[in-house]
């Protein structure tokens, strides 16, 4: 795999690298990060999905997350939020196109012939990390918001590429919520059928989440998007029509931020790392 | 005081603020943030100065300090590096004017109308955030870079308003560094003896450091400001000179980011939360 080193720092011990290769998936090039922690390897893995607006650089500098997962000697990888670029198909609006990916293959015009997100994560990424970095084929994943959204549908529709999974104020249920109705009619069309494996409540409540033992999820009770977007009670409804385990924590007063996230997300290393080992 | 609140986040239990005041001695508005740990207080703080560029927003996103900082029932508050707005004088360069106000009192034009930090810090800063949030006369401070150099100072100029200090990658010597030699020429004018009393090295020589036990100073060694403008060195042949004890680490491979203060940064929480209870 090519992979263009952009900058490295070293933290905690480890060593953060900023990278970038070309994605057959999106036929861009894509940027990400890789933490790999103090020793030889090879490492077992997070990845971690970023929400909307952000970059491969918001979680590695605000989310808090190396201290421990070099404690736990858990790497992680965490890629951009769609493909980028002059030639890409982008909209003015935050919550669509360039850095909203939303981690599906889109179907649609003018988003298909690049936003292939959900093929990139699961078999561009995945390959070109474990061949660049001193990782094994091990691994968890995690994300907020939009990346939590994509989390768990990802985990879900690839099991056999996932053993553990957690996610952080998910889009619950993006067939149902303004942001997702939005973002699968472009990327995927009209025809709601085609968004429901996409959808993480309902891919729950078919039994989808059978192969994880428990799914982690936190959410913030002063989070402005929680009644409107997130409803994290449709992923327990699911949960208990399909019997499947899942553990959804509450915290009064924490927002939609990078603060909440970096107050909880060592629980989510080690509950990542304690699956992984 | 006056103190106007922009924004609020709950994280580790606490409550991070980002406020504004108006300071008499910049004739601005100010900004700046504090972070309290749970509980009433009142709480001990720690004053944390920013480098080169960075806003009130830079530390409270990146370093990572607030875990530790609630552990310890410590509050933090973190200034902006500079008066700002559009009756302010400023520079094209990013080492002189608006963000890189260096902590002194300008005498020179055009910068004596508003760049007064020293007063700022030590008198506007204390008083409002005190008399606004729960916070007790108990102070330790820090910073990073042109704030380490700061830190360093305003604590050796002030030793009646601050327990303890320390720094990352400070400017140890800025009489003996282009950064400092550039900001001092056009702050405080050519004459060179005005800038001795702003010189961390020379005031640990001449023994102003003796109102504190230790002064803790932590340097990565891929720093790439390390030889041209940090110096630390400096440092330790001033503390030696005057029997001052002073402990420099040294970190193989980390850089001058904040991917290296957030590896150290809850070893310096501790190091004042032990001195200021």
């Amino acid at each position: 795999m090519n992979v263009e080193v952009r900058a490295t720092h070293r933290l905690f011990g480890g060593t953060l690298t900023y990278a970038q290769h070309q994605s057959a998936a999106t036929c861009t090039p894509m940027r990400f990060s890789v933490f790999t922690p103090p020793g030889e390897g090879p490492f077992a893995y997070l990845i971690w999905l970023s929400g909307l607006t952000c970059t491969e650089d918001n979680f590695t500098g605000k989310a808090g997350a190396y201290g421990s997962a070099a404690q736990h000697g858990l790497a992680i990888v965490a890629p951009d939020t769609s493909p980028r670029g002059d030639g890409v198909a982008d909209d003015p609006a935050y919550d669509l196109g360039q850095g909203a990916g939303f981690y599906v293959d889109a179907t649609q015009a003018p988003w298909a012939p690049h936003f292939k997100m959900e093929s990139y994560v699961t078999r561009d990424l995945i390959e070109t990390v474990e061949s660049a970095f001193p990782l094994k084929a091990r691994r968890g994943i995690s994300g907020h918001s939009m990346g939590g959204h994509g989390a768990l549908t990802l985990a879900m529709r690839h099991p056999d590429k996932f053993t553990s999974v957690s996610a952080f104020a998910p889009i619950s249920s993006p067939t149902r919520a303004p942001w997702g109705e939005k973002a699968f009619t472009a990327y995927l069309g009209s025809d709601r059928e085609s968004w429901k494996p996409h959808d993480a409540a309902l891919l729950i409540e078919a039994g989808n989440a059978k192969p994880f033992d428990d799914i982690l999820i936190d959410q913030g009770l002063g989070d402005q998007f929680l009644e409107s977007q997130l409803k994290p009670e449709l992923l327990e409804g699911a949960a208990a029509k399909a019997g499947q385990k899942i553990t959804v924590r509450r915290h009064e007063g924490y927002d939609h931020s990078y603060f909440f996230m970096t107050t909880y997300i060592a629980d989510h290393v080690a509950y990542h790392a304690a699956r992984l080992a």
